[in-house]
């Protein structure tokens, strides 16, 4: 297992981090198999989605703050953070990409990113590459 | 690897690929492992539901659509499609299913979905079978 | 694979699963690999959250039920349960836990949980060690 550390500057945001998994793949030397990359934290997730228009990102920040609103009377957690773990269970701790041939099987826009959901932090990713 | 497409027909729909899936396993004549079912879109995603009453699967639509809207004059994104972005992430681009004596174990009620979030389009999946 | 079942108290609930998982993992002595946690229902889900304190799970429970009614007119599928359907597609069916020296690398505050979303139930939980 690898890992690598995140800056995130915002409390929700998506930061790309397909960069960093590619290296722990080419570092791993694996050709064919599959690459679990994991997020150790509970207010925050990993996710896979658009790498080009910057809009779509801050659309989904937009619409997930709306649906999930941060300050609610009835959250009986005293961290004022509950609405962050509901999106982290909502987004998912973990993706599973294909390699094949040595690379990521990505589609043409997609990129992995680390959704933070309560930072600004700094935060950890685990990458496992499994052969087979 | 190994891959097929998906013929959609509508916006938002679940389209079920159990048998597609279950048809990769067995080309590979693999017995005990996982199957790892990747969606390479931004805009789609894999997800594994009810395979018996479809009205599951249209409530699903019709409250995901009321949940985050289509259209929303603050969506930034130019394509108008900044909703089915979001449906995408919550959904999630993979689902892992476990092999066991060359059989995908799903419930009895479970089938496996491209849920397709900007339709009608063609899909690719791509399908991943680990030994072990 | 090996599997566990759980049984649930409510119709909303997180139940802590991690102690069982780590279970099937000691008693496979796979060292280094990923364990796959699988839901074979599909009214309820697997997820990773908070294992402290209590009040994110009811906050979690309590706006998701708030999002996505239990009851809503426009339903059609009959047994009155298709909330319980879109929140297992929104958690998802799985989770994958890297393992390393042997243990399950969740972060300090990660639990696994089975999610409940149509409960009580007697509920099974398949986990699959694949060493890699």
């Amino acid at each position: 297992m690898t890992n690598f550390t995140v800056r995130t500057d915002k409390r929700t945001e998506f930061v790309k981090i397909t960069s960093l998994v590619a290296k722990c793949l080419s570092k791993s030397s694996v050709q064919e198999g599959i690459a679990v990359v994991f997020c150790p934290h509970t207010t925050a997730g990993i996710t896979i989605n658009e790498n080009a228009d910057p809009h779509v990102l801050s659309d989904m920040v937009m619409k997930t703050s709306e649906l999930i609103e941060h300050r609610d009377p009835r959250y009986q957690h005293g961290e004022g953070n509950s609405d962050s773990h509901l999106k982290s269970t909502l987004t998912g701790a973990s993706e599973t990409v294909i390699i094949k041939e040595g690379r990521l099987q990505l589609g043409t826009w997609q990129g992995i990113y680390l959704a933070e959901f309560d930072g600004p932090r700094t935060r950890c990713v685990y990458v496992k590459i499994i052969k087979g």
